[in-house]
């Protein structure tokens, strides 16, 4: 199955001057995004996860069912305010501005082997801050999984020492 | 299992005089996890639904495993900038103010039987909402699934037309 097929290219959105890639085609489709969720859960536990780290709202979309699958925890990054507990808090630049990223503190517990999962790799910034977090609590990242890699904004650069999987690279 | 007894109660959260229901130590364990997911999977197999969908962010994290099990789509709604293609919206009041919600029109058929997901079933005003858009676009709203139902908010009557799962109630 060639998922490309399920990937619209939206142009201009959100802004002027970008093509957007609109993974919804995929979602809509069962078959589809069955057999994305599928390769996800393969390298996961090829890589031996116990549990599935996923940064919000994207990170549920493909991190939830592979949980689901493989009958571990799924553990939600997310903005600040969202998380009701004590947590851990990383800061990142963006091109303009920055973002900050929580994670629950007794969300893993040291050793814990870790897959990260989310629907875009393009600079790596949010992943990168999601495995600091992850680390931090004493996880240990096996492995990261995308649906879709945008090659040229190096985001596997950033994030080398893991091993990556993704589903479709431009 | 008794799936309360992976809900964390948070006091003054998000502001004072509220008691949070916090479901991230239900998501955190994979077998309440999957135990939660698979009661929404048998009730949707029980309505026949053949579409799953779900308001961000935490419609996803049981939607999505829903759909997987299930081969169907996952179809979001989600705040208007966060669609990229042609979307129908709807806008409701909440206690200060208002939000709208946005579906995508091209994904839902007329005739598919639609369950709907979220993680909380309190006014009932975000589900409403999203039951609506779903019809707007002929879809049938076969069920609605959620993980916990505030109970003295009243949500089920405004949603009384609709088959309603809820796995815990307060």
């Amino acid at each position: 199955m060639d998922l490309r097929n399920y990937i619209a290219d939206v142009k201009d959105f959100p802004q002027k001057g970008i093509l957007f890639r609109d993974i919804t085609p995929l979602m809509q489709n069962g078959e589809a995004f069955k057999f994305a969720c599928d390769k996800m859960i393969e390298f996961a536990k090829e890589k031996g996860a116990n549990l599935v780290v996923g940064p919000e709202a994207r990170g549920f979309i493909f991190g939830c069912p592979v949980a689901y699958s493989l009958k571990t925890g799924f553990i939600p990054v997310r903005k600040p305010s969202k998380l009701p507990r004590e947590t851990e808090s990383i800061s990142y630049d963006l091109e303009y501005g920055s973002n900050t990223l929580s994670i629950h503190v007794d969300s893993i517990k040291k050793g814990d082997k870790v897959i990260v999962i989310d629907d875009l790799l393009a600079t790596g910034g949010t992943i990168d801050a999601t495995v600091k977090l992850v680390e931090k609590l004493g996880g240990e990242v096996v492995g990261i999984a995308f649906l879709i890699e945008l090659s040229d904004l190096k985001g596997r650069e950033l994030l080398h020492q893991y091993p990556i999987l993704s589903l479709i690279t431009y």
